[in-house]
């Protein structure tokens, strides 16, 4: 449980990095065998791509860093509910354990929303954590949404 | 019509060149005001990229062609239904129209698996068509997939 916190921390960071460039703040780690192989944040604005969910950044960077296209025993940690779009992306990558931070009631495609890896076309499903550092991460999208309004 | 099947031959044809680099058949083009701004064949093999999906890859090569994060007025045509990650990602990219060929009950997420679009976890369904050049779309996967298994 030490390194999964410290990994859950690490995307927390990555968190707050993208709230720094304007994104909205969501932050990923994927790890196999302890070793951080990838961490990103949130980059859709910057990069012009809707794709660009930390989930799929951390997996496409994983799966070039590897030279493979599966991740097969990887665990990935994010800090909000992965979307619909990610969960695929995660089931499709072969990745072991899912720990997530936060619910996402509107977005979410795992424990909300289309539950994908309960459904009988998901054909991998990674094991699932959640509630990892819940607070934090549902604090600094929170922030960040009540900051834009007071801009807007 | 014509030019809607005409987008949707250059979209086969993309799926005939996924096929000859040895990927799983399967083509996208994306058009805004009659005019193609990307095209693309399934790529994750060469790679090493599981969400590199066509459909992935035109939102993101149109994306950045651009300069935007949304293709709010862009039409999609697609070989094969898109999976759950694919729809989800139309969804995200605000894509007006999506054409489909052949139909996918394993693997689509459309009108089969999560049929995102008719959630409530989707918030910008694209108006969908489905069954154009269906056959042939079916016929170049079928084809491929008997080759494989002679294959192995």
């Amino acid at each position: 449980m030490v390194h999964t916190n410290h990994f859950m921390e690490l995307a927390l960071a990555e968190a707050r990095g993208a709230k720094a460039r304007g994104e909205v703040p969501i932050g990923a780690v994927l790890v196999l065998g302890n070793t951080v192989i990838a961490k990103a944040g949130n980059g859709t604005r910057e990069l012009n791509d809707v794709t660009a969910h930390a989930e799929i950044t951390v997996i496409r960077m994983a799966c070039e860093a590897l030279g493979q296209e599966r991740l097969t025993g990887a665990d990935l940690y994010v800090t909000l509910e992965p979307c619909t779009m990610c969960a695929a992306a995660i089931s499709f990558a072969r990745i072991r354990r899912l720990y997530y931070g936060a619910e996402d009631p509107k977005g979410g495609g795992v424990d909300n929303g289309v539950r994908f890896y309960r459904q009988p076309t998901c054909h991998h499903a990674p094991e699932v954590y959640s509630g990892m550092a819940e607070q934090d991460a549902a604090d600094i999208l929170r922030d960040f949404f009540q900051q834009k309004r007071m801009e807007d």
